[in-house]
C-alpha cells in the first residue's frame, strides 16, 4: 500500500501495464487514502468516483484485451478546477460558476484521456486562479500557506492522492505552491501547451504546468501534453520532442548560471546556506556554474506582469464583475478594479519590456543549460493571508520561459524546501535534462508529511 | 523615352539584362523626368542623385562582366521617408527628424539593393504616417488630395518617375493613395515582410506595401520582399513562395465575393455603375461571383483600428511628444493625446475583436479566392485638409489580409477610378492570381495624369 502511494507516473503505468495491478484497484486506492486525508487538508473540490472507476473498468477491459496502452494508462489524476472537464463541474473557485458543469474537456484533460489517465476530479483553486487564500491546508503543517493558486494539486500530489496532477501559471502559480508543499512542479515554455478549456487570468501570460514526483514523469507528461493547438491564440509548434527519452541522452554535465548576488539578497539565512551547500554540491560532482548578471529589463519585469495580468484579468471579468460583483473576493476585485484604471500605454510599454527582456534573456543564456536559484525565499510562510510572493516566479513567467522546482531538503521548521530551475525559451528538453542531473545529485527522496501521513 | 517612362519593373529589368539599356541611362532619365514635374508635385522628399548614378555605375560594371542578376537589376525605385535608408536622410515627415541620417538599412530596402534595385531617393510621407495632409499634389488635379500616407510613393509612380515605390499600411495609407492616383498598390498579409527600419505608427498593424504599374511588377517584389525575420516580432515564416511564378499558373477563373450592400451603401453613383459595369464583365468571362456576408464583429473593427493604432503611436511618441510637443501637427497631437486616454482594456477588448473578426472572416472565405470592391467612395475627393477616409481599407489591415488596388477607369471629373480585392490570409499568391485575372478581363492601361505629361 505504501509503495503504491508513493509509486511515481512511470512506475504506476508500469504496474497496470505489466498486469501487476488493476486500473480500479488504483482508484480505489486513491480515493480511499483522499478520503482519509481531505476532510482536514481539502485539497479536492470535486470528486468523481463514480465515473473514475468506470473510466478505471474501461482501462482494465482494454488491458485485458491487449489493446495497445498510453504512456499514463490507468494513472489517476487530478485537475485544477478552472480547467474544463466534461461532465464533472467546474467552478473556478467562484460562488458565479458553482454550477458549471462543461460539455467539453480542455485540450490538455483530452490528452490525459487520450494517454490512458484517469481523472479522478477536480482539485481546489484560489478564486480565478487570481491571489484570495483557499480553504486548503498545508500537509506539512496547517498553519502555512499551502501557496496558490493551483493549490489543491500541490496538497493532492505531496499528500499521496495521485502521482500527477495538472495546476496553471500565470506568475507563480504552479512552481510555488509546488515548492510550499514538497513536489516536482514544471511550467513549460509559453505557447508548448494549449491552453483551450482552462478559464484565464490573463491570456498572455496563462502557461499550463504540472506536479508529479519525479523529473521523469515531467517529462513524460510533457510529451502527452505538448503539441500545436491552433485554437489556441498562444499556441506555436514545439521546436523539441521525445522529452522523455531526451533524458536518457544525458550527456554532459549541464551549464547553470547563478544570479549574482541574488540569493545573498532575497532568501533566509537557512536557504542560503542550503543554496550554496547544494551549488557546492554540483561543482563537485563536475558541474559548471557560473554568475549570470541579471539584464537590466529585469528591473520593472514584475510591474509589467501585474500590469498584464491585470488588464487582461478586468476584461475576461467585464460581464461577470458589472453583473455580480459582491461574489468577488477583495483580492479579486482590487485586481480587476486596479486594472480597469491602467491605461492601454501602460500595457503596450509593458509587453514590450516583456520582449524585451525575453530577448536579453536569450542572449545572456546562450552558453548556459539553466538558471539555478531557490525556489522561495525560504518555506511556506507561516500565514494563512496569503499565498506567497510573486519574485521568485513572475519574472520567468513574464518571459514565457519554461521553469522547474524539485525538492531538495526539510526546514529547521519541518517545512520542504527546494530549488527552481529556469531554461532557455524552447529549450524544454535542456530544462529536464538539467533539472534530472540536479535531481540524481542531489539524491533526495521527500518522505510524506505529518498531515497526510494516515495515507502513508 | 516614353516608352522606358511608362515601362515596368518587370520590363526594365529586362532591358538591362539585355544589354538594351543601361542602368545609369535608367537613372539619369528618372533623375530628368524628376526633375521636369517634382518641383510642382512634390512627391520626393530627399533625392540621392550622386548615390543612384554610382549604384548604377556599378550595376552596369556587373552586367559587364556578365555577373548573376537580381530579378530587379538596374530598376530605379523610391523609398517611403519612414522606410531607413543607410546614408539618406530619413526624415519620417517631421521636423523632429530633420536630419536624421540612418546608418543602416531597413530589411526591405536591403533586400531590394540585393535584388538589385537602385534607390533613387526618399518619397513624401506624411507626418510620422499618420493623417495630416502632405505637400505634395495629386498629377491628375492639384485640387484633390493625392491621398496618404504613402503620398509620394504614389504620385511619383502615376508620374512615371519610376516603376517601383516602397510604402507602408496602417489602415489605408497604401491602397488609398494608390487608387487615387491610378496606380496598382499592394499590402501582403501582416507578417510576411519585415518592418525592420521602417518607424512605426502601430506596431501590431504596420505592414510595408509596395505600388507598381502591374500586378505581374507586384508578385516579382513580393518574391523579393517576402520572407522571415527573427529581428521583427510579427514577423512569420511565408507559408508560400514563388508568387510571380504562381501567376503563371493561372488555373480557373477566381473565385469572388462581393459584399452584400456594400457598394450600394457606400459609394458615389458613378462608381456603383462602374464596379456593376465591372462585375457584369466578369460575371460573362466566367467568373464565379457571389454575395458575401460580412460577419457581426465588421461592425466596430474600424474603432478597434483607431484604438490599437491611437495606443500604439502614443506609445511610440511618448519621448518626442514630451520634449517637442510643439513640433507635431494637430492631427498627429490628436491621435496621440487620443492614445494617452485610452484605457488599457479597451486596448485588449479592440485586440480580442480584431482575431475574432480575422476568425470570421477566415471561416466565410473558405470557398472565395478575393472579395472585390470598390478602391474607394469614389475618386479622390475635391478637399486638400484631408489624405482621404480610411473606410475601405481598416477592416482588412486590421485582420492583417492581404489587399490590392488595380485602376479600372477614369471619372467624369478626370480622375482614376479602381477596385480593389482583398485575400485570405497567407494565401497572397490566391490574391495575386485573382488580381491578374482581373487586370487582364478588365485591360485597362492608364494613361499618364495631366500634371506629369511633361514627362510623358
Amino acid at each position: 500500500m505504501t509503495d503504491l502511494a508513493l509509486a511515481s507516473v512511470t512506475k504506476t503505468a508500469q504496474l497496470v501495464r505489466e498486469r501487476q495491478i488493476s486500473a480500479s484497484e488504483l482508484v480505489t486506492s486513491a480515493l480511499e487514502r483522499i478520503r482519509q486525508t481531505d476532510a482536514e487538508l481539502q485539497a479536492w473540490e470535486t470528486l468523481d468516483e463514480e465515473g473514475a472507476l468506470a473510466q478505471a473498468g474501461q482501462a482494465d477491459a482494454s488491458v485485458t484485451s491487449g489493446e495497445v496502452l498510453g504512456p499514463l494508462h490507468g494513472v489517476p489524476v487530478g485537475v485544477k478546477d478552472i480547467i474544463a472537464t466534461a461532465g464533472i463541474r467546474t467552478a473556478m473557485g467562484s460562488p458565479i460558476y458553482d454550477e458549471n458543469v462543461p460539455t467539453q474537456d480542455a485540450a490538455v484533460v483530452a490528452r490525459l484521456k487520450g494517454a490512458g489517465a484517469i481523472v479522478l476530479g477536480k482539485t481546489v483553486t484560489v478564486e480565478f486562479a487570481m491571489s484570495c487564500p483557499p480553504r486548503t491546508l498545508n500537509p506539512w503543517n496547517r498553519e502555512h500557506t499551502p501557496g496558490g493558486s493551483s493549490s489543491g494539486s500541490a496538497v493532492a500530489l505531496a499528500s499521496s492522492h495521485c502521482p500527477l496532477t495538472l495546476g496553471t501559471q500565470t506568475a507563480g502559480s504552479v512552481i510555488r505552491p509546488a515548492a510550499y508543499n514538497g513536489v516536482t512542479g514544471f511550467k513549460p515554455t509559453y505557447g508548448l501547451v494549449s491552453r483551450r478549456g482552462v478559464f484565464p487570468v490573463s491570456w498572455t501570460l496563462d502557461t499550463v504546468g504540472w506536479m508529479t514526483r519525479t523529473v521523469t514523469d515531467t517529462a513524460v507528461v510533457m510529451d502527452v501534453l505538448s503539441g500545436h493547438d491552433q485554437t489556441d491564440s498562444a499556441s506555436v509548434r514545439p521546436r523539441q520532442s521525445g522529452f522523455a527519452a531526451g533524458l536518457a541522452e544525458a550527456p554532459n554535465a549541464p551549464r547553470l548560471g547563478i544570479i549574482s548576488g541574488d540569493i545573498e539578497r532575497t532568501t533566509s539565512t537557512e536557504m542560503q546556506a542550503h543554496m550554496f551547500e547544494l551549488i557546492e554540491l554540483l561543482r563537485q560532482g563536475g558541474n559548471w556554474v557560473e554568475l549570470f548578471d541579471l539584464p537590466i529589463s529585469y528591473l520593472h519585469i514584475r510591474d509589467a506582469n501585474l500590469a498584464i495580468q491585470s488588464t487582461e484579468a478586468a476584461e475576461v471579468h467585464r460581464r461577470d464583475f458589472a453583473e455580480r460583483p459582491d461574489d468577488y473576493s477583495p483580492q479579486a476585485r482590487a485586481k480587476i478594479e486596479t486594472g480597469n484604471l491602467i491605461p492601454a500605454t501602460a500595457y503596450v510599454q509593458a509587453q514590450r519590456l516583456r520582449r524585451q527582456f525575453r530577448r536579453d534573456i536569450d542572449e545572456s543564456m546562450t552558453t548556459l543549460d539553466a538558471l539555478i536559484m531557490p525556489a522561495a525565499a525560504g518555506p511556506a510562510p507561516k500565514d494563512l493571508t496569503t499565498t506567497g510572493d510573486t519574485t521568485f516566479y513572475s519574472p520567468w513567467t513574464t518571459a514565457g520561459l519554461p521553469a522547474i522546482t524539485i525538492p531538495t531538503g526539510i526546514s529547521q521548521n519541518g517545512m520542504p524546501i527546494g530549488v527552481q530551475l529556469v531554461g532557455r525559451g524552447h529549450d524544454d528538453s535542456g530544462l529536464l535534462r538539467a533539472a534530472r542531473w540536479v535531481e540524481e545529485r542531489v539524491g533526495y527522496t521527500p518522505k510524506p508529511p505529518p498531515l497526510a501521513s494516515v495515507a502513508g
